[in-house]
């Protein structure tokens, strides 16, 4: 099952871990835009990354339909960033297991990414760089002795590490303490952003947590440091969740209700959407909503994202259309049996 | 069955009829204030009024316990300031059916109420004239040969009656059309008020028509006249229901999402209950909700009351905790068998 569907130990609420390492080839420009770099670095990638294995396939974007590259940025696989500014000459390599995603010819000339349900830094971590190895030893890289991995970016030069876990804070939400909490956080050099990375907004309390240094620290400080802030948000939601769960029956109210719209609506956007699944997943988490698996939660919340939804359904809708649609596959998934 | 259980022809607009006539006895003063007054009225209803049939009981308000009173406001049965301003002198005469309910002492001496559910002005006139008639026969009315019946308030003079019919008006209402509708027919001599009467305000979408001119017409024509305008608004109230029909996704939507949160909530106010509800009967009426029968409707409506509630549950419960009742029974009455 793909990991984007699981579920683990913690992801009651960190949800998701993913690393990305940022490499550049050596003798190669860092920020391609002419046709002939261009050539040079596919022609590269050809000879030295196709056949490292892991069952990695070879997509252009350009090739890919604007429906595919969309469930793609949904599943947090591709940057919206990457699709909107390289649609024309990047491409991407991806397993059929979707845990490891490569952009070639977005910022930087490869970026690898491995991907792990719940907070699993060392392990995702460690495919990462077994990946990064491969890929070394037959393209060599663009390094410098005094900072390491360089990149087109100054925010990546160092270790070219960022290395992300996505949370799922409903509670400090409700008890009003998220700026707060988040707020102590970047002081001690994280980064929190909305799901789909920079300047997006968070919906149904779902936040990105990232290393912001890359440099001067190992791999294993960078991701033993976001660890243990990961795990102090952890402590502080469940805090939160127990000082709601006290009082029990509005929550459950608030829970219960979600439950009733997302199972009767007939037509539903994909914000109100997040917003109510928020509140499901609280409740499955909580042992409250019983009626639900953390499979089917995780299900209503790929499947419902506009991409995925059509994918699902196999054919492209309208707006109202597709929220209707989105009423009907939400039933669906709740009826579905385990 | 109680009548305000029962649903008939007209009830998807016009849910129920009240007939009230206002009657004072000769030799005796308008608006008793004083105990030997009192007393004399008390002796007359004694023998003239007990024994006319219909297996009516006698209570005093004075004897009756808050919840129960509070329930027959709730029913409609008598006016809230009947019990407000009566509490210590009032008394009532009703049947088990509940279609009959006397009040006695209230602004005049005697006044008869005859209900039933639907639109069904004539019977509950014919049946209001023949109780009538039975108590003139022993008690003398006072009477004007100019003017007619005399009351204590000069408003109700000439036939005593009080024609009202109990009017669902949610398409109207959601095309923004109630108060155009209302101010027309106001001015057609016709009152227009909130469930409980005079002063209140509409919830749920519910409004009380009635007529407002007691002299100068039969009573025939006081029902016919009000009958006509019943008539046109059940008229425009089921026109504006096609139009809403037609953009039937969001209708489906609204009834469906009301549905599922009735069904799932842990707790709601009587006003949400009221507001919910009030799209909950237009589902069933437009058989757009086939979940519910006429008849659950009508119970969830009864017993979602904060006095009924009390009483079919057979215990009093402070504000939240009825909330949270009031989500339980609404469960129980949705899950009961026909």
């Amino acid at each position: 099952m793909n990991w984007y569907l699981q579920s683990s130990d913690h992801s009651d609420v960190a949800v998701s871990t993913r690393i990305r390492l940022a490499r550049n080839l050596q003798g190669l420009k860092f920020n391609i835009t002419k046709k002939e770099e261009r050539e040079i670095l596919e022609k590269k990638i050809k000879e030295g990354l196709y056949h490292i294995g892991y069952g990695l396939n070879y997509f252009k974007l350009k090739d890919m339909d604007d429906i595919t590259k969309m469930s793609l940025v949904e599943k947090n696989l591709i940057s919206p960033e990457f699709v909107l500014n390289k649609n024309e000459t990047g491409s991407i390599l991806i397993n059929d297991e979707e845990n490891i995603c490569i952009m070639i010819g977005n910022e930087d000339h490869i970026e690898i990414q491995v991907f792990n349900s719940g907070l699993d830094l060392e392990n995702t971590l460690n495919l990462s760089v077994e990946i990064d190895q491969k890929i070394e030893e037959t393209l060599g890289y663009a390094i410098s002795k005094k900072y390491g991995y360089l990149t087109a970016c100054p925010n990546n030069v160092g270790t070219g590490l960022r290395a992300s876990v996505m949370v799922h804070l409903p509670a400090l939400s409700k008890t009003k303490n998220t700026k707060k909490v988040l707020e102590t956080i970047h002081n001690f050099g994280i980064n929190i952003r909305g799901v789909y990375g920079e300047n997006t907004e968070s919906t149904g309390d779902m936040y990105q947590i990232s290393n912001q240094q890359t440099l001067g620290m190992t791999e294993q400080e960078i991701i033993q440091n976001l660890k243990v802030i990961v795990e102090k948000i952890m402590k502080q939601e469940r805090q939160a969740r127990k000082i709601l769960a006290k009082d029990d029956i509005s929550l459950e109210d608030l829970i219960d209700r979600s439950y009733g719209i997302l199972k009767y609506c007939k037509k539903i956007s994909s914000e109100e959407t997040r917003n109510l699944l928020s509140n499901i997943k609280l409740g499955t988490d909580l042992g409250i909503l019983e009626e639900l698996t953390d499979l089917k939660v995780q299900k209503l919340y790929l499947y419902t994202k506009p991409a995925n939804l059509q994918k699902f359904l196999g054919r492209q809708y309208e707006s109202l259309e597709r929220d209707m649609k989105r009423a009907e596959v939400i039933k669906q998934i709740l009826e579905e049996k385990d």
